[in-house]
């Protein structure tokens, strides 16, 4: 651990006032000095989105167990971009934090979360950042069994740092005894959609989006396996997308012979 | 190519009128029978974001040159859910293509992209994908010189298909000849926020992202220095975001000893 006493954005997608931000605050209060910038309201399943479109809202609200405290009418990554510029302006946090999630971020859910992107942008700014989720949605999801685990995973990433251009997404099984930490690599999971059908009071049609998670997936080096058995799955995750093995391949396609 | 005519799904992130969703069906309707799924309003940056929080409107719109086309009240990834599960039914297309976006996605710009993001929807569903975008975010555009090679990268990939998990990211330099095509990686670059800070009537703060794009990243195989020098930058892309490279690290964290 570095000698001064590190400083933690807490950033979250299910909005300031949820429970899991709360917990996850009560943990890193014992690491460091907390700044916390979240949402004003739910914004689950906002991915990477930003605000450009609209003008964005940022306002401190009042301390939380001795906690600064901001909100903002924008996205997850809306958080961290105001965060780094107009609150820590440009001295950057030690670590920052995600969460904790109501609800799994696993898999291919990485790509769809709020929480996660938060994350994501995080490493982007190259903060040591970490998402956290739970296996439970609910808003009264009780995140104590998480909570020394949150912190030990917190405490190494402080101690050693991570590899530039990556980050952790940790997900927590729903279970009386977490057997422990495994490393996984993301499962090859997709969603099913299906879309509820209604009419509104004018007869015109509107859909609900809805999916059922379909694990295709049979390695045992995977999070969904992990948290199948009880493990909290901790998953090292890379913001260049770029399919590196697949390079070779499409040069094979000869491109610019044929132009 | 296939013995059959290819099913092609055209999405985009500008809106269901913007110019260069037009140029993209003008040639996607040259390689098979197109269906258009877009947005109703403009989603720029909207990355990989779904709507859950509210209902979905899907209208059929007017043929344009006699394409069947359908607007949405969603983001660019509800118009590939909503084209998969409610216009297909299940019976895939051969190609999903994105675009053509008014102004770049190359390198970081494919995370917070809506054009990128319904690209890799569509590779999450198993169709071959590919995110086309031009640097010229002007209504404007002229897409004519982008034309023949979106043409020819199409065509590529309804030949040979994709490799599981995959999709393309392509961009087109602003130039009068485009040199040919480059295979690259993403470049390691990001965007350094500012926040344009105003006030509103009522002398309350509002804020206006803003950002200036810097690349720190000297390499050549890149798709900024393809565009840089005039070249088509063809990004192979994936939805796997594990950083494989990051996990025999990790391990040696040892979490489990200390449990």
């Amino acid at each position: 651990m570095k000698n001064h006493k590190p400083t933690i954005l807490v950033v979250n997608d299910d909005d300031i006032d949820a429970p899991g931000i709360h917990a996850l605050i009560s943990v890193m209060k014992e690491l460091g000095n907390v700044v916390v910038v979240a949402p004003d309201t739910p914004q689950s399943g906002m991915g990477h989105a930003i605000t450009i479109a609209k003008p964005l809202r940022l306002d401190k609200v009042g301390l939380y167990e001795g906690v600064e405290m901001y909100k903002t009418s924008g996205t997850p990554v809306d958080c961290v971009k105001l965060a780094v510029n107009k609150i820590f302006k440009g001295k950057k946090p030690d670590l920052c934090v995600s969460g904790i999630n109501h609800g799994l971020n696993h898999s291919i859910n990485v790509i769809y979360s709020g929480t996660m992107s938060a994350a994501v942008e995080g490493a982007i700014e190259s903060i040591p950042s970490i998402g956290f989720s739970y296996d439970d949605f609910t808003y009264a999801a009780d995140f104590s069994k998480c909570l020394p685990f949150v912190k030990v995973i917190a405490q190494r990433v402080l101690e050693h740092g991570l590899p530039a251009g990556t980050l952790l997404n940790v997900n927590f099984p729903k279970t009386d005894t977490i057997k422990g930490i495994k490393i996984c690599r993301q499962a090859n999971a997709k969603y099913a959609e299906e879309f509820d059908e209604r009419l509104d009071p004018h007869k015109r049609k509107y859909y609900w989006l809805t999916g059922v998670f379909q694990n295709a997936d049979k390695g045992e080096d995977t999070d969904v396996w992990a948290l199948d058995n009880y493990y909290a799955s901790v998953v090292p995750i890379q913001f260049d997308m770029t399919a590196h093995h697949a390079i070779p391949l499409l040069n094979t396609w000869k491109f610019n012979e044929e132009k």
